[in-house]
């Protein structure tokens, strides 16, 4: 019996029981007052998670298209917008952008590295007639085990007057995230992520400012159009009929989290990474990404090349029941990636890593058997106290 | 104490212990094995239940996301379209094709009936070059609670080769439909009304014409696109991240369609309507539809002037804790609607029609008390066989 799986993606991540009771009530009304009740509470609870007091939307939708509700509401087809891409992520907003007809100038930057606000500065700098519209930014890039550092974007546009857009969808609420202090207009996330509830909601918070270029903008829009989905909130309603299951869901997770409190929880994000970096160096093998700019929800391990990272995968599976996700694209069976985010319980961090490096003396790796799974243990015994 | 609430809406519906249960499954990966199995299986189960042989893909989205991933996906800006509108929902499928730039050229047909084939049938004669892209049609008009002869209309057409293009989203298993005898290109679903899960998830089914013509058009999209919806398919997946639980949802509530069997799931509708219009019209009460295209799903009753629908259905709420659906725009106050699709139990609504009489009473309506649930007891007892 190898019993329950270990879910370690990046989302969807494993669901608490609170929660899983909670989706478990009997169907409502979406337009009556105990739904009204639940969107109020968990849009106020969603303000707190971004750290803002304007405007969050919740479609019934997975976080692409948060994203595309991002593009074509606040855009124009023609609009001048700069993609910042640091991976998959950031080159599906831009493929969005471009596809709904906005001219969209790439400005990449290697994969495994975050952006740089420099050069993003420069880029606006030179907008001297102010044509960009929009920057497009990825928090946390998934596929690689990357945060961008938002506040230094969003300082690196100035005055300038385009839209920062922020896709949020792995990034909030693991990896910090001041929506208003620091002036990012639209940000997008979704449920699977740190909100440790089933996929199928995906969020939009926008500014105030977005909300009066919305008035203006053209693309063309009718299941993301925010003003409709403005209108409706008013009255405690949304636009067309809502995942109820899934808000009773987020209720109980939004209730969770604020038990909890935002800065701890993205402490223990920290936590989990640093954890599983070092006994990961410890095995003998490379990170995808550096120290500074490690996300604190996923970590992309480099594979021995002798071994490959989907032999891993598939031997962790099949003999531990471990699930880790694999690299996409030209990061195919070059990294793995273990997802640390939401609902992730310490020791079960500590049991995979400990699977992890018997899976790698069994497949051959050259490493000092037994000093990751030791780190990790020090690690953790360095986060407890004396007992007395 | 009331008790559990008896919801009577067009959907969403009661959700069944079993399909309660099933949503509750430990997280799978929306990449792995496990969630291939449940994708195969209940694609599957849909084609069943719509009757086709053809494509069907499913997205983490309310019905009226169906319908715009039907407008975005088979149409070009510019196109003509012919919008066959008998209500709300009829309306709404027009607009949406309007906001994306189509020519939309309304057919317009009082509330409370249904469209005219033989009307349908001399507009398309009359467009000799061919001009008219898409038909636009209600299989069930919930706003009204009456239903389109989808067959006639498309026979209608004839040999015209405009798309006809279905919102069935809570028609489909409540009323007759057969996709691909019928020659249907597009029909729209949604999760939360026959299929008896949460809403969250719609279903999108389309003929092989219609995705090679969907090659060729040229509206904008990227979350609804079907190109990617029918290759992540072929190995299993979705290309965004799917709503898991519901889908776990999905595959029980389709194996208890499959049990009952289709034909026996519709003629259970035909029963309810039957019981309904039955009762409700002993209790002196007009319906605003005619027998010939009274939906199975919902009935709309039309209140007493001097009552008005809204203080009867709060009547009703706060004494019994029945939820039934009000009217839409024009009809506000005018009718309310008894919501009989999906997971309903004929002894329920017995119930609802002896609280509905006693409202009346209560609420001043001259009528002959009893007559009504006199009327809904004689006909299930018209269903019952003789002891022995």
């Amino acid at each position: 019996m190898t019993g329950d799986q270990y879910l370690l993606l990046p989302g969807p991540t494993p669901i608490p029981e609170r929660v899983t009771r909670a989706m478990s009530q009997p169907m409502v009304n979406h337009r009556g007052p105990e739904f009204k009740q639940v969107l109020t509470e968990v849009v106020q609870g969603l303000k707190q998670v971004y750290r803002t007091d304007q405007h969050v939307l919740i479609y019934p939708a997975s976080g692409t298209g948060a994203m595309e509700a991002a593009v074509v509401n606040f855009l124009s087809p023609g609009d001048k917008v700069l993609a910042v891409s640091i991976g998959v992520f950031g080159d599906r907003f831009a493929k969005i952008a471009a596809g709904f007809g906005a001219q969209v100038e790439k400005m990449d930057f290697p994969w495994g590295q975050p952006a740089d606000p420099q050069r993003v500065k420069e880029r606006l700098d030179q907008d001297v007639n102010r044509e960009i519209k929009a920057i497009l930014v990825t928090h946390n890039e998934t596929s690689t085990g990357v945060f961008n550092n938002i506040k230094a974007i969003s300082e690196a546009r100035g005055d300038h007057p385009a839209l920062l857009m922020v896709d949020a969808i792995s990034g909030l609420a693991t990896i910090d995230l001041k929506m208003d202090e620091w002036k990012l207009d639209v940000v997008a996330s979704g449920s699977q992520k740190a909100f440790m509830i089933p996929p199928g909601l995906s969020f939009l918070a926008f500014s105030e400012k977005a909300l009066q270029i919305h008035e203006q903008t053209k693309m063309p829009r009718f299941y993301w159009d925010v003003s409709l989905g403005v209108k409706y909130l008013e009255k405690g309603q949304t636009p067309f009929t809502p995942a109820v299951s899934l808000f009773f869901g987020l209720r109980e997770s939004l209730k969770m989290m604020l038990e909890e409190g935002l800065d701890n929880i993205i402490e223990r994000h920290c936590n989990y990474r640093d954890l599983v970096r070092k006994a990961v160096g410890a095995m003998g093998l490379q990170l995808l990404a550096q120290d500074e700019w490690a996300s604190q929800a996923v970590t992309a391990v480099v594979a021995p090349e002798s071994i490959g990272a989907n032999k891993i995968r598939k031997y962790m599976l099949e003999q531990f029941n471990i699930v880790l996700a694999g690299g996409q694209q030209n990061l195919d069976n070059v990294i793995f990636r273990i997802g640390h985010l939401g609902y992730v319980r310490q020791l079960d961090l500590l049991a995979v890593l400990a699977a992890l490096e018997i899976t790698l003396q069994q497949l051959g790796w050259e490493m000092e058997f037994g000093a990751g799974l030791n780190q990790a243990q020090a690690f953790i015994l360095s986060q407890t106290k004396k007992g007395e």
